[in-house]
């Protein structure tokens, strides 16, 4: 299984992910060239990473691609209710950890994505959609070669009332997560989760 | 890009998709054989589709890959809170549409899973656990050649007793959604939804 994303991929990474077809809303998402990693296998090797290569910074090519990945999820009637905030330097995650005492992973991570939601745009689902960016994220970040881990804020008051300090949150934008991001090191390897019992069919 | 699933990935799927090492909790992920859509392209090009092929119904194999990979997500503290319903015949189909007249879409579905929670389990992060399990299946469908569509049922209280009555659920388990799955009739193309200005770096 290669990690790397090949040359070409590299190359549109610098232009646009989709090619419009006229002024419609609809695109042709890119086909080739990003990683070769298959999506089941993603969804299958995905796991919590909480080591990371000391000094090996994330690419910013790599970044824009999972924040298109998470902007890629569904949304409830379509109101897009994600906001997302993107610690990138070492400069900027040594301040976010000495905000986040409870968080100190970060202090080992290259980088972070803080996955808010704006409750004003929808109060009862803003927090179903950004659960499935996050997921995303998650998934683009098993296919880059990069390790993360879903560290939950919300429904936490504390928590969301931390985060929300840290980062100057707008009081109507709530943090969901926080997903300390880099290159894995070391071995990590996923949970076997399924449990047959948990599935019902055709009745309860 | 080819749908299909490689014969040598339907042979496996009768067996077992995981190889365990020994007796520790951690597996190997296959890593070939079910379909060949890349991570990042199965992200980008979902969508919500809404029109199946009539009388094609989905592969038992399928339906095991898309649960597999439901039960493959995250979640916290490892509670695990997920129950999966699945309507798999045209007879359930039938029954469940009408037990539910706000969801006419079953009618023309082949199958559908209700992802659920166990709220016994994981109170407060059920619902964001089982959003990321949502995302996982839709991807899996995705990238095995099917259309699928998230349709909320939680936190709607009177949708979650009309889906709790019809399927016959415990108390202590709510239904998050139905996602009605099959074929795709027709061409369906996926929402172009990057925006630059939701994206926040080093601060808000």
């Amino acid at each position: 299984m290669k990690k790397t994303i090949g040359m070409l991929g590299m190359a549109l990474l610098s232009g646009v992910l989709f090619s419009c077809n006229g002024g419609t809303n609809t695109t042709e998402p890119m086909k080739t060239g990003y990683t070769d990693m298959e999506a089941l296998e993603a969804i299958f090797s995905r796991k919590s990473v909480r080591q990371f290569v000391a000094d090996r910074p994330v690419e910013q090519e790599k970044i824009e691609l999972m924040l298109r990945a998470g902007m890629a999820a569904p949304s409830a009637m379509d109101r897009r209710p994600w906001e997302i905030v993107v610690f990138s330097d070492r400069e900027s995650m040594d301040q976010l950890a000495e905000s986040l005492p409870y968080a100190k992973i970060l202090t080992q991570a290259p980088m972070a994505i803080v996955v808010c939601g704006d409750r004003e745009k929808s109060e009862h689902n803003w927090y179903i959609d950004c659960s499935a960016v996050t997921q995303n994220i998650l998934l683009a970040a098993e296919a880059l070669g990069l390790g993360a881990v879903w560290t939950g804020v919300y429904p936490g008051q504390e928590r969301v009332d931390l985060v929300s300090a840290a980062l100057g949150l707008p009081e109507h934008i709530i943090p969901l997560n926080v997903i300390p991001i880099g290159y894995p090191d070391g071995e990590h390897q996923p949970k076997d989760k399924w449990d047959e019992s948990k599935v019902h069919y055709n009745k309860w």
